[in-house]
């Protein structure tokens, strides 16, 4: 179960002397996502606990025991403790005379930093959170059939998103059904807080969802995902309530003809940046100049966003096979309302494949 | 809606030459909740923002444009930034002449200090975060108030779970059912991954759900919680899925002991630590000794678990009025199930105030 292969590929990438890596976890959400990706373990919280990988794919696991049968379920070595002086006792014990010890510093808390340092005062730290980025932005088979499959939930429930609408029904309802369903449907749980926004509040991307009722005329915005095995899917639909003014139609129209823009743009071997170029270039020169405020998308994996590539003007990043990414440009006017159109897609040698295939006419409810 | 009492205090207790404070979340899930803590933001992810804060209360906010309409709800000054440079030169001109900076090294990443670091290379860096965590371990009326409602909501999904019920269905279908009322009750969202194990699955404290169907004499072990303005209650409750056995019933009842005994302990002026001591013993000289594999409770509030006070072996802190913590003694049986009943608590002048309050009798469904 612990993912060998992917162990080997980190270390081929790392600096040569690199002997031994060590991940450790923080408290509650401050989690290294790593932990999971290296040990293969798709259950389990392990908040404080750490994992210590060596070049030959070996792994030990150091838990509480409060997860010690969840690790255990892994072919890794597993070690328990209960305080902090016994945990740096078993990493000392681990470690041994390994002298370079890789880190991961952009998911490392600097408090746990100051921690491995105080244990291994005469040994060198070298931060290794690059090669994770690098390694993990190309997925594999067993990565791609996850998110494949929280694709598939997410679309059906896209789908069944205008039978959920009913007059008058407030924000946190339609979330609570988009939710349900995801669930229902075999999502280990929602990808992160859907959002689920009803007029003026579309303006807003990462507004989650309130009080507010439903009215006619109402942009109303889903911005959800599922997560299987620890992967998510990431997709938006954007529906009117009632019939479509012609600004509205003309804003979705706008959205909709960039992302084609942006699916059409993607293919392996140009620049991440270039995807946003064309996308954001498209929608400045139309009538909604300065009113698409993000990235047209960003990687997807074990986190919602995953690291190492996205599609932004600062991501020199070449489009590789195997990668996965959201493509969602959207259009936000303040006090007004806004459209984003989100898909999910793996680049593949021609192009790129669209795992999120939901219906994206505009859908008048 | 600055929360400018609450940064008045963090400042009171800091050093005294702490002259400003930088707070920097990472991506993703690496978000330091003390940036919604002090700015009384309740919606928004904030990824890669900061915030700083003067001892005046004076706060300033550095955010992206996607967060910008967000942040603006606040009466802070609000920044925004789209390159990494373009955020070190707003830091720098805010923090002006200011040379002590205090950070939070607990949910500060390593990176993130590494960026800072090469900002404010002449500057002084005080670790702060043990003040953070001082200082929300004792709740102010609004947070208890979030709570308080949090844990109403958790109350009505437990009294409906028994309904939930039936024969044969998923673990991960009590989960959706779960969540779904979790939301209709008005919960932003669930607080944590719901546990909704069966039969054996149960003795695992920290396996969520899978595909196991439930089976006529299973435990049935759901720990859950709502959210609410991003506080968050955390309660666990045990059934039997048919008549009892008189081993299920022993179990039960000696955690249910436990809990009793637990909270008869608490008051103010006790260390934390002997709740859990008592707890412990009780479970200890029990016929299942060995079996209860975790502390007896932590601190809630805008993270589930909450740093600064614990009922564990390890926490020499002194309980004090409107401190909000869980109190959930288990008993785990490897392959073959386990119990815990979890409810969440206030403490008050006399003892503790619970806030959960659903009925705690072994229900046979």
């Amino acid at each position: 179960m612990i993912k060998k292969e992917r162990i080997q590929t980190i270390f081929s990438n790392c600096p040569l002397d690199t002997e031994v890596i060590i991940l450790k976890n923080g408290s509650d959400s401050f989690i290294d996502k790593n932990f999971f990706y290296t040990t293969g373990l798709n259950q389990g919280i392990f908040e404080g606990c750490a994992v210590v990988l060596f070049p030959d794919g070996n792994v030990h696991i150091i838990v509480s025991s409060l997860e010690e049968e969840l690790a255990k379920k892994t072919d890794a070595s597993v070690h328990t403790f209960k305080t902090r002086k016994e945990l740096s006792t078993v990493m000392e014990t681990i470690i041994g005379k390994s002298d370079k010890i890789g880190i991961n510093a952009s998911y490392l808390l600097y408090s746990d930093y100051v921690f491995l340092h105080s244990i291994f005062k005469q040994k060198e730290f070298i931060d290794i959170s690059k090669i994770f980025d690098y390694t993990r932005m190309i997925k594999d088979k067993e990565e791609i059939k996850n998110i494949k499959k929280a694709c598939e939930i997410a679309d059906k429930v896209a789908e069944k998103i205008p039978d959920f609408i009913s007059k008058g029904m407030h924000e946190f309802e339609l979330a609570a059904e988009i939710n349900y369903h995801l669930q229902r449907f075999g999502a280990q749980k929602p990808a992160f807080e859907t959002i689920s926004s009803f007029g003026s509040n579309t303006a807003m991307p990462h507004y989650a969802h309130g009080n507010k009722k439903l009215m006619n005329g109402d942009f109303i915005l889903c911005d959800f995902g599922a997560t299987i095995n620890n992967y998510h899917s990431d997709t938006s639909r954007t529906f009117v309530y009632g019939s479509a003014s012609s600004k509205q139609r003309e804003i979705y129209e706008t959205v909709m003809k960039s992302q084609e823009i942006a699916l059409d743009t993607i293919h392996p071997n140009i620049q991440a940046k270039k995807i946003h170029q064309v996308t954001y270039d498209f929608i400045e020169q139309s009538k909604f100049k300065g009113c698409f405020i993000h990235s047209t998308g960003h990687s997807l994996g074990l986190n919602v966003h995953d690291p190492g590539v996205g599609f932004n003007f600062h991501c020199d990043e070449i489009l590789k096979e195997n990668m996965v990414l959201t493509v969602e440009p959207g259009i936000y006017l303040s006090d007004y309302g806004g459209v984003r159109i989100e898909d999910d897609i793996v680049i593949r040698s021609e192009g790129c494949e669209l795992l999120t295939t939901s219906s994206k006419s505009l859908i008048e409810i």
